[in-house]
């Protein structure tokens, strides 16, 4: 290929891209894709959802959103424009972006599984062609794009950089938080060459406000994992502090909002039952991964691991503790845990502390039963299982537990008639200051 | 003693302060204790500086500022209001408040040497007397105000909290801090008991913008360490991230920059040469040694420290690899230090990692000097010597080194030149992004 020839099909792309003619094919219609394919459809592009789930598919394709914060109204506008989610991965090629937000989860040894990636890879190959952008927003190890994607592009016979343009930009999806979303969010992105990272900041720009260029995918994978390594550290440390602190009869949550007064160099982070999420306990360990490569041994992000998996024991020998001291023991115990999502206010269970917590008790023998406004029945999971509907919460079914453990805090929760009627209530969201039947920063 | 005569001594003592009658005692006329007796006389205070320094004590009285941030006519100003520095401690009976700002650094074994604490409080507690407010600013472990000073008290016939108040409040100092000063950042403050807190509470409102109360003075303790815990530990998360990344041919300030555009949950905190000063190379350990007690193991401060006092043999070995490639050897090699501070724009080379750095290099044998606009010549320290005096930087001295190493990024150093003429450059700040014969992320 001329240079020109080269020059013209990326500026056919940027064209395609700003004219609002390109296609923007998304693949994973989950957390990530759904608000990227919302955003995207805002911004007029026509978009195709990818996944391999017939549900979901019809689902989306009855505008009914299954994401709590993604209005069902969200999918309806983006129809207008064209929005049409389908399993059929020929259509790759009628796209112009194909974006890839696939989960990128951890083995039972705790190793990269990079499956959904790449079987998403074998899938879409055969389809792509000249003149598409492929991004990945899939967290992952500095290296993935470069080292895992391009060679399918180039057993396509493409040329990543000519006719064809890699980039990577990872997600920074924050459900539940009310003050920034997909659209707002700033989106770091590297390309495989400088036309890749150019032809990506059409697309990104495109669709959010703005796009923070950096000088490789290679960096832009790494910037990903150093915002969750960093989120993990800190509450690990959190975590550490709390158990010292508890020691010593002190406060955790009350140091740490002193601490947080400090109007410089301090950054307020909270401890808790373990952490949750499908990235913060999962990330860090890809770059565990990565680095022994090298011969290095990310100690941080493994002291991190270490303490923040604790937690949900920690938690339970507090019960187990206060218990004791009302001369009972947990096994056989009326047990009601408040809040199974992994955080305040979603539905998103998966990893979350209270299901480690929820194990635990059941091992211990406890009567178990839970409370989550947000989800209904405890739902199917690859790894957890149990038969269990959220009970209301009432001062009765509140009396009758033995104890009470405080999970989540979401804000639905009547807080005062908790404390009420909990004859013995383990806190550990530092909703409570006070003693007694309550046990504090547990 | 009644409860009439006991309020009556608290509000006397509130009293005089409100009216500015009181009479401020500082001991300790350092970086904590001379900003604050400036931001005490400009609250219309009458202070007075202790400090055993003869020295030191005529300088102040000649109003000759020795910190950089405080100008000499700070002093002028508060001498108006009656500032004086003595080392007469008889003196502290006339006082009304006593604020000890004394330094709290480790011993040779890395356990908090409180001596300077406990010689302060031999020395005055036969002055002390009814009605008088004892507050304590040095960082120290959960616990010291009221296990090591209390007694002292006591001792002295007095009782905390009727006729004697006793508070812990942590000085929260930063140096070269553009933004904030003494008087407007906010002062945890955690009394012996509520009467203790009061008097604490009304002193400190009348010098500082914002009181923080806190429940106790252990939580006051703990407040200051947890600041300063977590500053070090996300140092070292950073130092070892620069290892990795720099493994993987990252760019660690380019990544650092990048995730600190998310507007959310992530803070920067950069990597350098290691970690310096009184406060952050030091506190954490006070902790460490105290959850001793309580059989726990602070395992996050340990990992932080090892990683950061690490760092200047990792420059070193930078240095010692870039001269190699250029079929040097570091033994006789001419090497110029920029910047011994310990940070930016500062004088103070306590703890400094450049002074580890430069041990070291004269270990191997270096042909060693140093650049540093704000400390003209090596100071006398306890743990260090060296008999160097800061060198111009021109273009000259710069070409004559083997290799120029850039510790400490003063924004007086001419970056521009130091690149142009430094042979080899070694810069450990993140200034340069440049390769060749810039050694970035060292």
């Amino acid at each position: 290929m001329s240079i020109q020839e080269i020059l013209a099909i990326e500026k056919t792309l940027i064209n395609r891209i700003e004219s609002r003619q390109a296609k923007i094919g998304i693949i994973g219609m989950g957390y990530v894709g759904i608000p990227l394919a919302v955003a995207s459809g805002t911004a007029g592009f026509s978009v195709l959802g990818f996944d391999i789930l017939e549900d979901r598919i019809a689902q989306l394709n009855a505008c009914q959103s299954p994401i709590g914060h993604i209005p069902s109204g969200a999918l309806e506008e983006i129809q207008k424009n064209g929005f049409e989610a389908t399993s059929d991965f020929s259509r790759i090629g009628d796209c112009d972006a194909i974006i890839i937000c696939v989960p990128t989860p951890l083995d039972k040894t705790r190793e990269p599984d990079l499956s959904f990636v790449t079987s998403t890879m074998d899938m879409i190959s055969k389809f792509l062609r000249e003149g598409q952008l492929l991004a990945l927003e899939s967290t992952t190890w500095p290296g993935t794009t470069n080292e895992v994607l391009k060679p399918y592009v180039e057993k396509a016979g493409l040329t990543v950089g000519k006719d064809f343009f890699l980039v990577y930009s990872p997600e920074r999806e924050d459900p539940g938080n009310a003050h920034f979303n997909t659209q707002t969010i700033p989106k770091v992105l590297g390309g495989d060459t400088r036309a890749c990272r150019d032809v990506g900041e059409a697309l990104y720009s495109a669709i959010v406000s703005k796009v923070v260029p950096v000088s490789s995918t290679a960096a832009a994978e790494m910037t990903k994992l150093l915002e969750n390594i960093q989120r993990s550290v800190n509450i690990g440390l959190m975590n550490e502090m709390k158990i010292v602190a508890n020691a010593m009869g002190l406060d955790i949550f009350e140091i740490i909002d002193a601490a947080a007064t400090k109007p410089f160099g301090f950054t307020a982070y909270y401890p808790g039952p373990g952490i949750g999420g499908h990235c913060i306990p999962i990330d860090p360990f890809y770059l565990t991964w990565k680095a022994r490569e090298y011969g290095l041994h990310t100690r941080f992000i493994e002291l991190a691991g270490e303490i923040n998996a604790s937690m949900p024991s920690y938690v339970v020998n507090k019960l187990v503790r206060a218990l004791s001291e009302r001369g009972k023991a947990l096994k056989g115990a009326k047990v009601l845990v408040l809040g199974i999502a992994y955080k305040r206010d979603i539905e998103d269970v998966r990893e979350s502390p209270s299901v480690f917590v929820m194990e635990l008790l059941r091992d211990w023998g406890v009567d178990l039963s839970y409370s989550d406004p947000h989800v209904p029945a405890f739902p199917v999971m690859r790894e957890h299982k149990f038969d269990l509907e959220s009970i209301e919460l009432t001062p009765e079914t509140l009396a009758q537990q033995d104890a009470v453990i405080l999970l989540t805090d979401h804000t639905d929760f009547d807080f005062e008639v908790i404390a009420k009627h909990a004859p013995l209530l383990i806190d550990t969201r530092g909703v409570y200051r006070r003693r007694g039947k309550i046990v504090p920063t547990a």
